[in-house]
């Protein structure tokens, strides 16, 4: 590496980076929902809410304490944009950067995704990377904006309103930001299948992950043709990805059988939980109000907004992959094996470690927001944990308490969106002082457990 | 080993035996309460309630569906009192003794502990061992009884009634039962902090574990002179065990300041918060009525519940030394070391691999039995969690509705309650077929998590 690499191992570290992009994009965010143009005549809001607008569309959360439609003028909405896609492409780029950056070791498929080589700088290969998908994501966003743009021609008096309104939806649904200016996220759809369908394949394009897009556009343009084509790492994600998104709906068509969908058709009420399952793995939009749920659904719902989407996605969370390796682990464990094994594969020690510590942490992090929750608001229990689940997965669903937050308590949601964002894994590695080679070695010594 | 050997290697194992004993024990405690003659005049109950009972007092656990006053003949308190002794010492007996078979490798201090040498049989050491502890835990009954009993003379009108009160209160305390004939708990002695402070140490030696108790009574009795006498076992679950404690009547104090302590005296503020953190290590008595804690109080005492006493114990829940490794885990990979140091030891990676797995599968077991307990029951969130958080950690403690649940709430409670006792760790083991060596490996592939 030169002495002038700005990017010079030595000089800087991952999560340095990732935290300096988001406070500046932050206070660039908070600069543009200032301006006078950006909101409706007579519109006046609190700093903290301008701030938590901000962060929630830069984290592409979705959690809002203002109505978007009401508060926004249309350049305004522009801007929400703007700051939505900045985030969310913001987020992939830097997260696949720093996985590579920080495991350069890791196999196989490296070098195809950063499409780099050892004399290329990191700086060259941010760029690249960057440039890939953002293309990818605009392209999806395109298809997106016209089939949705098209159809809602059947809604809207004007051709203008249905593609704004269609780019709107589109670009909520790929970067997963969960905001809407319909004024009742989807529920104006809520029997319009159609729209769902699209809506759902673009949220899961958006949170499946960059790499597992980049190889599956390899497979499909057949620039691969190894039987072997997919990673591991895709695997598992994809796996874990709709085995959640299945069991969401299962669990939802269970619990709710008696009580929301009392009454309802098999195809009502098999839409109502597939929709709001696949939104809990990042999406923010839902197709009705999720508080009318029962509080066994809500709890199923923040179990899964707290695991959330795939690593190196537009969403937040312990990540899909965190999640399987832990399941992977209890079942090892429970077969007297000490090794992870998974398609025919083993799960290197220091990923099970990764993926313990991000658990803990996360669940530790979200323990103490919702004990400070209770403190601050006047808020129940299951309010409290649905709206901490949300903020820290960046997904957006709210029982409807957002607004009527106290300021500690916005604050206390925009740390965790922050978070939740970021990654727990940047969060500690802000902390870190480098990774400490082991120097000494104590004996070891067993202990009782369990 | 010898052929005829019952408890040869081959021929049983841990998990096997534990939970035989704890059927027969819970069959034999279920016939002893089903007698009319351990029962006052005209009480009547149903069979899901015996058996509550009968687990709750086996497992020293001490929820009550029915007043222990109320429904008990004295000869049915004797029986309790049998049956709480017997499943106190059992646990304790048997949670020591596997460990020590488990784990046969582990240390220095196992002959110790055990007693035995390479050609004394295992039988012979489990005789031993529980020869021991019955020793030291009838030792501080005795003792516990006399300062109780002889204290309460100025409470009782006879010497009888005050030696009974004394006998129940001490065996209560020191096998962490949680169970009381005084109606109400110690709310009668919520204003005598010497009937408290006997209870304190009493609950603490019960709860602090057998192989603590040895090497302290070594210790006391100079019977090792070696500085460095205690074993890492010891260091780290007393360190744990107190810091818990105060963490507890630290949390306590600060959040009740504004609520339950408004206008009450330091001392007896301070004596409420200290009693019931310590209570939560696993006694489960209390000398207030707990639901008057404000909601952060209640889930910060699900919390400690959660973790419950330290292993080899009387206690459940995750266990002290199991919280302790996963937060040294935590501060390891913080500080960017892969191997985990405390006390000038490292932890034993196994014992790492426990710790993570015992607390994901609690919680993953908690976690379940709230959402069930959400559907089949009309109460909220907090109180159902923290039933579920006591039941798991044999703890005792209750937010009152424990006689409301519906059978299939009580048979969930019944489950945790088991579940809790037996530990994790032998939980899972029931369903491991033996120790798989690795007998073959596949390529290690590394993912993306967190
Ligand atoms: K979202
Ligand atoms: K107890």
């Amino acid at each position: 590496m030169s002495k002038n690499n700005l990017f010079n191992k030595r000089s800087w570290k991952p999560a340095q980076i990732i935290v300096s992009f988001y406070v500046i994009a932050a206070i660039v965010s908070v600069s543009l929902l200032s301006l006078p143009i950006a909101l409706k005549p007579g519109v006046h809001w609190s700093f903290v809410d301008i701030v938590f607008t901000a962060v929630s569309a830069l984290s592409v959360t979705g959690l809002t304490v203002v109505s978007t439609v009401d508060t926004f003028s249309t350049t305004g909405v522009f801007f929400l944009l703007f700051i939505l896609q900045f985030g969310g492409i913001g987020i992939m780029t830097l997260g696949t950067f720093v996985w590579l950056l920080m495991g350069r070791k890791i196999g196989l498929k490296e070098r195809q995704l950063i499409m780099t080589d050892q004399n290329r700088s990191y700086l060259s290969g941010l760029v690249l990377l960057m440039k890939q998908i953002l293309l990818i994501i605009v392209l999806i966003e395109l298809v997106g904006t016209l089939v949705l743009g098209t159809y809602f021609l059947n809604y809207y008096s004007t051709w203008q309103e249905a593609y704004y309104q269609g780019l709107f939806a589109a670009v909520s649904a790929t970067t997963n930001a969960g905001f809407d200016i319909t004024g009742s996220s989807l529920i104006p759809f809520a029997n319009d299948y159609f729209v769902q369908f699209v809506t759902i394949i673009l949220l899961t394009l958006g949170a499946i992950g960059f790499p597992v897009l980049i190889e599956l556009k390899d497979f499909l343009t057949n620039r691969t043709k190894n039987s072997n084509h997919f990673s591991l790492y895709t695997k598992l994600t994809t796996v874990t990805f709709f085995s959640l998104m299945i069991f969401g709906t299962v669990v939802i068509l269970l619990f709710e059988a008696n009580h929301f969908f009392a009454g309802k058709s098999w195809h009502e009420s098999f839409f109502y939980a597939f929709f709001q399952s696949s939104t809990t793995r990042n999406g923010g939009l839902a197709t009705m109000d999720v508080s009318l749920f029962s509080e066994p659904t809500l709890l199923a719902l923040c179990f899964l907004m707290f695991i959330g989407a795939s690593p190196s996605s537009v969403g937040g969370g312990i990540r899909t992959t965190t999640f399987a390796v832990i399941l992977l682990l209890l079942f090892s464990f429970a077969k007297g094996q000490k090794n992870v094994k998974v398609f025919k594969r083993e799960i290197h020690e220091d990923d099970i470690r990764k993926s313990v510590v991000v658990s803990f942490l996360a669940f530790m992090i979200c323990f103490i927001a919702i004990t400070i929750l209770l403190e601050t608001e006047q808020f129940s229990l299951m309010p409290i944990m649905f709206e901490v689940s949300s903020a820290f997965g960046t997904t957006g669903l709210s029982m409807g308490i957002t607004p009527e937050l106290s300021e500690i308590g916005k604050i206390v949601i925009i740390a965790l969106m922050f978070i939740g964002r970021i990654g727990i894994l940047s969060f500690i590695f802000l902390f870190q002082h480098g990774n400490q080679e082991v120097k000494y070695h104590y004996p070891t010594e067993r202990i009782i457990v369990g």
